[in-house]
């Protein structure tokens, strides 16, 4: 790290950081500027004791880290990419991944059609919750355990994979049994507990970026999956809060190219949370493959108008058909498949 | 709600919108306007299904709620404000309680020492985290039981109150068995399986707010607490997260106004977290009991250079002394004790 | 506009608010809810007063426009969108157009140099401050006329047209004597007098959107160009400040995908903005080309680590050259040329 | 500047940076540690060039300035603080300043109506915008010159002094004639021709923060006034824009509390902008006084309802008095008179 002093810190102050920094188990390297002075404090910043703490020493104006937080899901813990192989499906390979499906779970019949649909065009993967995170006690919460067997029907039939989010430590073991990537939602993103239970089960787990997390806190959260011996991590981007309106989040696809950059797991994006309308879904499909992510997750209903939660940004059965044809040239151009 | 269409709706398009409505379960009441219709859904929103789903609807523009989604922490529900009685201490009085210690109990001598000068300076509860959400995983995470145990102690010697953050649905009936009041955390703030668990232990839950919830996503989740049987929430407002950079979160004391007026729960203000430097906290303290805060929650160390978690923003025991003698006068001016 | 009254508005305040109403020119329409009352009030939003004020009567909870505020931008207003020919190309049609330059011209040859790389490369429009707009008084404000007789030179010898900035009213009719499209940059975005001085010119103009607005409040700057007799405008996406620190902004796709649909003027992406660091600024051509941008404006530098501004983002001739190339199976891909 | 090397950045890259570093006027002081090198660049960050281009030299992973971009505006330059005296009112001193007055002069009535009335309740200065930024062109756009002339009357016949709003440059003469203190709003902060137009009026500036404006830019914008001579600057608080909906802007008290440390110049709140609802306006003055401001700028209005802009968040008379009176105990709490 580095340790900024004040312009007019006292030679006496300095000696007094210089000696808390040894203490604190780093190796301190200090440079007279022009203005002031700056302590190098070399270190292993993972190991060591944080040093900022320093800040509130008199003459300290600020203390800088210089290394990354996370090793495990660095790129440079494995330059070429990560690829998990899950129900048969390569994510982070040549292959373009769709995962597609309804927000919620509601019945047999809405969950046989939207599978069968998605499918037959060219979707890998069913998504669909039973454990619903609901910003209000008053909303629709999920099917539970029923809705896990519905899933577990769907997969039976089509051989998709599963995809379907868990919100409770209580409930890691339950979900585990009937999924094949465990998703762990936006508003659970720095649940550490729930990280840890999800890590344990061993099932690969689709992390979404929390609704305000740095892409460093996002990449700290999949290091506690990989620190806890689970190293099936699938990142996925589904857009931040800001200020607009217009749009329920802004995805953020910079991010995507970021993540691809800095860790060797796979990528993908959620357009539908995203963008929170469906009218935006097909045009944020296209910019997502164009920016080489790995694959897709996209809400479909075969009726939106009457889903019981997030209609407004579901697409239906005949939009998703064409949305995947549409989408073809750009994942060729991306040279993916 | 309202329903807004498209300026060139056409005919077909709005009866098939105010079928919908029908079906959903709202008796639909449509004006002609200058330039579009509105159709006003005549409704309870929070028992029937969403309207917003219609916006998947060919013709539809938006739809705009216009009831409040939260009933139970409503002021209307309890105009006179509620008043919790917590080891013998009155939050949403006309008593402001201060709430002080350490981010982390980290030793004995530590806490002990905490205690009796936070007790001295005129605190009624202690802090201080058994359980810490850390970013990395490779960060200090607490002393978990053994801290607890620590708490009890200098509960015991001092008398003061326990206020300690809850992490996991799993640890809520050990930290119950320690806590006066359990702390949910920003990071879990729409953690709603911890929230249940919490609210069924039946202490009182001091719930901050989100890094980035909006007031209503906050008030909704202490919603949870109450439509789960446990009418004992304290609200903290503790700094939204900003494109600001010299401080670690932007502290909105607008919200503090805001949630005062719209619910009847008592609400306090964590300036450490606000600020995220301890230069800062002082000034904010007194902003925060001038805008009429039920509390304070501040975080105290004897010697923040060393703490092992957020040492940037505890004061010393010295300057929280001088801190809580400056803030009388403004206490006073807000007619509190 | 909607105007919701609180649950328990008594009927004094309720036929006080209807006479408010009729006063500022609007038909009160007046609906009981289950809860509350709500009024229609049935009129042009742009022509009469904003029933916003009626928010400081008794009993008055919220209002809610139903109309958009924007007209002449309004997609609406031309289906079929606009395509404007600006020295002999066409912004808004089947071509991609890229706008590329240095991020300040700083000298002969180095705006020589760039110009012709990028003429050579396929770019169709050469960009270069020569005004610049620094955070701080002591950075490089640019050549200035110099800067500009400079852009000529360049014109003169490849043929592309010159695409500049105007930071004051006083310089805009120097600016585009040389200019063949006067730029309006993100701080300037709500400089009206400066917006209506740059209408008045008549050159086309290239509105960026400011670091923090609302989709609404682009498309409202615009109106401003529009309606002060000049149509000829491209709305540019440079990203929008958010808590990322990774990145100097988020580049804000889906608000391409949105101002497509909500205007019928032409929309490009400027990726060097948006992403402030030149390794990203390739993935994100790509990504806006697959979201139906219009085209590009890229910051290219002979030399940017030795760039008198933003070198950090300019990306290199020969990295640009590698770009242009890579960028074409998008293009054809969003069928375009 | 600190240049922190990438992980396995080779010799021959470290050697590039070191000679460019010196190139670019800086001495390098290269440290190597645990895991990286970084490179101390000894100089005067503001007088040289900036090295932040060096980003884009393969091996470099950032650059961390380490010293202030500010200088005269810096607390270092005046610690004791700057008092300004204006109209024979000081700001910055003992003494707690409240500029009051309509969001726009409408009419002779209106605004001599409210000149009295806060006049009579303690305000030394009146506000009252002739020239107004209105985000869209259909809406009023003040009385201009006639607007000036009815402040001036104000003025003669109160005393008040006159706080107004200038958006042109080329009004910037005329505006001087009337004001006691120029007002830059927020829309305008980065408007570095209006800023340098205003500062060479030599009139006091009143200086907005933006609404994404970081600290450090506010700051830098106020140098830019002090650079060109005018070192009469008053900073004003009106809240930034955050995801928040409940509230126009999210008051950023905290920022108050920290241009106070960084500065020397007087720092005032405009809460009815921070707010943008009049029903938190007494609460965040009472805050603003409490955080040690130097006085508020309150937008009042005879009858709100009918305003011609900003309705929603503008106090009427009686509430001002009010107001004044419920503020006394806190400004005399802060020590303030």
């Amino acid at each position: 790290m580095i340790v900024v002093l004040k312009p007019r810190a006292s030679k006496a102050q300095i000696d007094a950081v210089i000696r808390e920094i040894k203490k604190l188990g780093y190796k301190p390297h200090a440079i007279s500027g022009v203005e002031r002075t700056v302590i190098a404090a070399i270190g292993d910043e993972r190991a060591h004791h944080t040093l900022e703490t320093l800040t509130s020493m008199e003459g300290v104006d600020q203390v800088m880290p210089v290394q990354r937080r996370y090793k495990l899901v660095s790129r440079e813990t494995n330059p070429k990419g990560t690829q998990l192989t899950i129900n048969g499906h390569v994510f982070g390979g040549k292959k373009f991944q769709v995962i597609a499906g309804p927000c919620s779970v509601e019945s047999e019949s809405q969950i046989m059609e939207t599978a069968r649909a998605v499918k037959k065009a060219g979707a890998t993967f069913l998504r669909g919750g039973a454990f619903k995170p609901r910003t209000s006690p008053y909303e629709f919460q999920g099917l539970k355990h029923e809705g896990l067997k519905l899933l577990e029907k769907a997969k039976a039939e089509t051989g998709l994979g599963i995809v379907t989010e868990v919100l409770s430590e209580e409930d890691v073991d339950l979900v585990a049994e009937y999924a094949d990537i465990l998703q762990i939602g936006a508003r659970n993103a720095q649940n550490f507990a729930l990280l840890i239970a999800a890590a344990k089960s061993g099932r690969a787990i689709l992390l979404k970026r929390g609704m305000s997390m740095k892409i460093e806190e996002w990449l700290l959260s999949a290091e506690y999956v990989l620190s806890h011996g689970n190293p099936n991590v699938i990142l996925c981007e589904r857009g931040i809060r800001t200020f607009e309106t217009l749009m329920r989040n802004t995805l953020d696809l910079g991010a995507v190219a970021l993540a691809k950059a800095e860790t060797h797991l796979p990528v993908i994006v959620d357009p539908s949370q995203g963008a929170g309308r469906s009218d935006l879904v097909s045009a944020m499909c296209k910019a997502s493959a164009a920016i080489n992510s790995d694959g897709l997750i996209i809400e479909v209903h075969p009726n939106p108008k009457e889903a019981m939660s997030d209609g407004a940004q579901q697409v239906t059965l005949s939009q998703f058909g064409k949305l995947m044809t549409e989408l073809k040239p750009f994942i060729k151009a991306a040279k993916r498949s």
